[in-house]
């Protein structure tokens, strides 16, 4: 694993260029059946496939082949940093996921409230998968809670899961999750794994103490149990290993808070595309890098919506002139994964990805899809690889070597 | 990254095979705009082209994706050694450039004359472009400092640039540049950046103050910088890891110089292709491995003329014949990186890579270029792996493991 930030840091220059990387989540998908065209290959895609002949074709693997990313590192991989390196744990992953602004001495970890039977074992990992409010509002209860030398946070996520997050000096993430993953049993004490973080599973004791006195009388959601607790990894930023001043608009709270991660500037994406459109158009002169997320690619593969996920591509093509008319040096549009709505979920397939810059040596024209991809000018490549690629293209990176 | 030596040190064997490895330089280019051809389409190459069903295309990659090489990184990826692991400094470049045969003892310094003002601040970082003739001259003097326990060597490069070197024991080019980047402050004292490289400075030192009184009457160039002070990299010799005696034909110092890193023998290589096919021709018995450079692919490219590259490439295609005659078990024809002559510099684009032996899965017939080595059985790899398949299809490499 040979970190290209080394390299990128030595060879950045500033030729005030931009780069554009569009990324529909999920974009790549799978034919229904032997001789069927995919999702994107059914979609119209005019304006994409309009660059096609003004660009390169790829395929991105967005960790090795064979594996499936979540959002975490799909995304980090589009942004060059190595996601087998940099892994964000559940926990961070959580807090990021409701726009909680973690900080360097921020503990976070994913909670799931639980019931207790009289005995005090789990008779309910999840606590009948109670209702988002009720949740809701025993998290407002929970953040009540003072521990004596760390703040404490207790935010809803939805139904029976919440993140609470510590805030304190010399905090630690190396501590065992307290559900024991079965019931029957009791919930489990936080025990460190090491001795840098004997005081942090002290805190998670004493919460869970005054949580239990707290919840003793509620039902079914009478305790919770803590899993993924984690610091926030250290992540160089975006600026200094790229040079670099990148912009995010991204209208779900996770994508903004993956752009936070890399010290990406996170913009006011309003709700639609069009928002995201008049964003980028009035924040064009203030980044040299803009990260643009569309959601629904993934969300439609998931639900297994083939029709669903062709429209909201075209959806994206029809952004795509608005993109252009800003003349941005270079235009990414990738996938931080697949998400086939024949499996209705992520999957390891490689990602239909175009790049289009004048110092490509250019594709002949075709339709913007899996198999004119695999066909294409970048061939197969990791997604970390794909920064380095837009850095060329828009004239941003020395020579290597005399 | 893995050392791929260390299966060649284990694997090689010795059939009697021949290998010849033709390196036009920057080879690979660009289409002037969308749906053209590069220069390399563009060129008529019966030659080649009829090689190509009798062997496979590729695209190779010189370092990583959008990483454009120097000469230094681009020759020893394509002899095995991983750029990224084997770093050439500035000062030795400089010695190879002019056939300087440097030794494990010699600490190779790239020095630049420069102009001092009155008060002895820098006002001109490259003394008003001296003539190449001046700085001869200038460095036949500076030749002649004599420095207790080393021996000096100065040579003038071009114009206002020279080479310093000093040859003893223990020495070492952990040292910073004397070039501050700017004018109106005055030149940098050498400094050591640790203990081991203390002496080493004193000497830099001693020979600036013996230097500025021998130049303190010229003018422009009444004194100079250093910059990229280091030794030779300790780099594995070519007939050690591969078990094969190299030879090396290039017409220009710095390629002879390159191939004298990895300890390659340097022939005499005359000054046209036609003498380095007379040299090929002589001494086929004396080496399995030949290494042909051809410089004007990259000169023309630099100088951006898509024309002269397009008939440089043809005056290569021209030489094919005399090559075959010879039977080599393995040619390969490739490039060190691409110069498109639109960008007039090196780049980071693949470069196409002919490999014809009667081992291989043949190519269909094609005209060999960037679009068709796209398609071709090669596939895109690294540069650094070229060397392996050359082995292989030379039958030089034992099965791995039982």
């Amino acid at each position: 694993m040979y970190d290209t930030h080394e390299l990128t840091r030595r060879l950045q220059k500033n030729n005030g260029s931009k780069i554009v990387m569009v990324v529909s989540d999920g974009l790549g998908g799978l034919p229904q059946e032997p001789g069927g065209k995919t999702e994107l290959e059914t979609a119209k895609t005019p304006n994409l496939d309009a660059l096609v002949p003004r660009g390169n074709l790829g395929l991105s693997v967005p960790v090795l082949p064979g594996i499936a990313p979540g959002s975490g590192p799909g995304h980090l991989g589009l942004f060059g940093y190595d996601p087998l390196k940099y892994q964000i744990g559940r926990g961070v992953l959580e807090a990021l996921g409701i726009d909680f602004e973690l900080g360097p001495n921020d503990v976070a970890i994913r909670g799931n409230f639980c019931t207790l039977d009289a005995a005090g074992n789990i008779s309910d990992r999840r606590a009948g998968r109670i209702a988002s409010d009720i949740g809701a509002k025993l998290c407002e209860k929970l953040d009540k809670i003072t521990i004596p030398g760390v703040e404490v946070f207790v935010r809803p996520v939805k139904e029976y899961r919440l993140v609470i997050v510590f805030r304190g000096a010399g905090l630690s993430g190396d501590i065992d999750d307290t559900d024991p993953q079965a019931t029957g049993v009791p919930p489990l004490q936080a025990v460190a794994r090491s001795a840098g973080s004997a005081k942090t599973a002290e805190i998670c004791n004493a919460f869970l103490a005054k949580a239990r006195e707290i919840l003793k009388d509620d039902a079914p959601a009478n305790f919770l149990t803590m899993r993924g607790i984690d610091t926030l990894p250290q992540i160089p930023t975006f600026e200094e290993v790229y040079g670099l001043r990148a912009g995010a608009i991204a209208v779900y709270p996770m994508y903004r808070g993956l752009a936070r991660l890399v010290s990406m500037k996170v913009l006011d994406a309003g709700q639609t595309l069009d928002d995201q459109m008049a964003r980028l158009e009035a924040d064009w002169n203030n980044y040299d890098f803009f990260f643009i997320h569309w959601k629904y690619t993934d969300s439609t593969g998931e639900d297994g919506n083939f029709a669903a996920k062709v429209q909201r591509t075209e959806e994206l093509d029809a952004a795509i002139p608005s993109i252009m008319a800003l003349k941005p040096d270079v235009l990414i549009v990738t996938g931080d994964h697949s998400t086939p709505s024949k499996l209705m979920s992520h999957s390891w397939h490689p990602v239909p990805t175009l790049l289009s810059a004048d110092t490509c040596r250019f594709d002949p024209p075709a339709k913007f899809g899996e198999a004119s991809c695999r066909a294409g000018g970048l061939g197969q490549f990791e997604a970390k690889y794909l920064m380095l690629m837009a850095l060329a293209h828009a004239g941003r990176l020395e020579k290597y070597g005399a």
